[in-house]
């Protein structure tokens, strides 16, 4: 390879630019003519600690270029997970990309945008060749931050991150003749589940449940008045019929669970006033828990472990609906239900 | 506030910068006199695509500055998730940081690093004034990439990313009286573990064995010979006597479990030759289940979800041993339990 020349093509080179991963930013500026302006970019860098210096870089064919060379100050914002819109909003070429924001104005009637992770005021100190880019680096005067979880950018796509536990294994275990091990992605889950239910089983609004009966109550909260059928379908995997006449039987030998029958001849099976009593205080216990586990784990690795729990729901849906998702057909609803 | 003025101080600048998540890069030189130099920076940004420039920033303190600004070449490292050790060591003064490192020879003599998500070779094309740092630009004249999932750093802390899964609601649900629900952690983590159980149910080699007999078949693979009652501790959280029982007679009924007495009388459970043999047939299905999930969830993204469970089964550890560990004063082994 001759040095000097490049052996790539500048798809190769953006890829590889993904593996770098990035927070993202909204850039601001107020043009002379009062215009309000703002990019999203994801080059920014810090720079140095004193003075307190920063910089991004700007495409030359940006039309915003003129406003940026010419303006004394812009404002950086690192945007917060909840921000992907505003991220794509100032990604586009929008008419008006402040319409509808709530706006305050910074130094020099620079934009400022709410909500974010962290907002910098800078006032442009260089200009410095870059290619087909611009690179502005600023004196940062002013900055605020939140706790907000930031968003992130890996691979060309939005991401969340989070901290990264220790190599530690969690049980120090080697199965000889296997590679089975510890770090099984169904052992973790299982593990997790596991934990967090010996938690909830601690407070006595929930410990008076078995896992099966605490699950049903909860589905029948969000939905009531439903066939066992059904409950079985969405509740359980194999052992359904058993399990689920187990749980059923549990809470109405607790005189929380009433059959009715539907107008269309389907048995159906609810909770009655003192049931959904019992459920809506066993579900604020769990949310309590919940709370709690969330402070432990911290709000942004909790924001993160949620997403990725969702991602792997998604990715990975058999087709089974969720409990507390009426069937398709299932009599549905109080209406038939009551006398 | 003045402008230019500064109303925060050093702390809150660097905790703020903190906010933008970066990648981990690791940039090396070659110095005049031959000597090898290389530096852990997250300053890294992309400028420029035609031509292909890079920057990043460099103390003016730093003991490489002299060679760095004296190179012709650098490169880039964009470092790896497993390549936290290598990051810390760059990070440190070290004498020699390229000690028993496999190191090959880039252009002008670059130091090149392996098994990184990514690397470029440049050729220092600006250096520019950047407060108590200098601005290094660079042409990238090589470049290579992997798919090794990338190192993250986020508010002073190793972190990994993973995808922003959608906003939507995985069910659309409202109870009414209480702010429970689909997002709650519990319900997640029950769902994804429904999910992977219901996948693990295709394989007929774990089909044939409840959920609790598969679990205790598993713990008895990784530690044979148990007494009942330890198992019912590690395995179970509330019903744990009935469960153990049913999951021991189920194993004993198919002909996989004997039961024996240690030399301290403790009464012992085990799997026996042919138990042993459907257990490891029983953990090659969940390998491969395993890797039919990864795969549809992606490599980076199961990386971090098993990173963020053990975080999370770190944090909350309620104290109860993982199952298949012996608990302390169990009574041991093998060779107490065979004849």
């Amino acid at each position: 390879m001759d040095a000097g020349q490049a052996s790539f093509d500048s798809g190769a080179f953006r890829r590889t630019m993904g593996m770098f991963t990035t927070g993202v930013t909204i850039i601001t500026a107020r043009a002379r003519d009062g215009e309000r302006i703002g990019v999203t970019a994801n080059s920014f860098s810090s720079v140095s600690l004193d003075p307190p210096l920063v910089l991004w870089s700007l495409a030359k064919s940006a039309r915003s270029l003129d406003v940026f060379t010419g303006a004394d100050h812009f404002a950086i914002h690192i945007l917060s997970a909840g921000q992907e819109d505003l991220s794509n909003r100032f990604a586009s070429r929008g008419e008006d990309k402040f319409a509808g924001l709530a706006v305050d104005d910074g130094l020099g009637g620079t934009p400022l945008l709410a909500d974010c992770s962290a907002r910098m005021q800078c006032r442009t100190v260089h200009r410095y060749e870059g290619g087909d880019h611009i690179i502005f680096v600023g004196e940062v005067v002013d900055l605020v931050s939140s706790d907000d979880t930031p968003l992130v950018f890996q691979a060309g796509k939005y991401a969340l991150a989070a901290r990264k536990s220790s190599g530690e294994p969690l049980v120090a275990s080697a199965l000889v003749g296997s590679d089975f091990n510890e770090d099984f992605l169904g052992y973790l889950l299982w593990r997790a589940r596991f934990q967090f239910a010996a938690q909830l089983k601690k407070d006595a609004a929930i410990r008076a449940f078995t896992d099966n009966a605490f699950l049903l109550l909860v589905t029948l909260a969000h939905n009531n008045w439903r066939s066992a059928d059904s409950l079985a379908l969405t509740m359980f995997i194999d052992e359904d019929v058993a399990d689920t006449t187990r749980a059923l039987a549990e809470l109405e030998v607790m005189g929380l669970l009433e059959r009715r029958t539907a107008e269309n001849g389907e048995a159906l099976v609810g909770l009655n006033d003192v049931g959904m009593e019992r459920a809506l205080a066993a579900l604020a216990a769990a949310k309590a828990t919940e709370a709690a586990f969330i402070d432990k784990l911290g709000l942004w690795d909790s924001t993160a472990l949620k997403n990725l729990l969702r991602g792997f729901i998604d990715a990975t849906d058999p087709g089974v609906p969720h409990p507390w998702v009426r069937l398709e057909g299932e009599a549905s609803g109080v209406a038939q239900a009551l006398d």
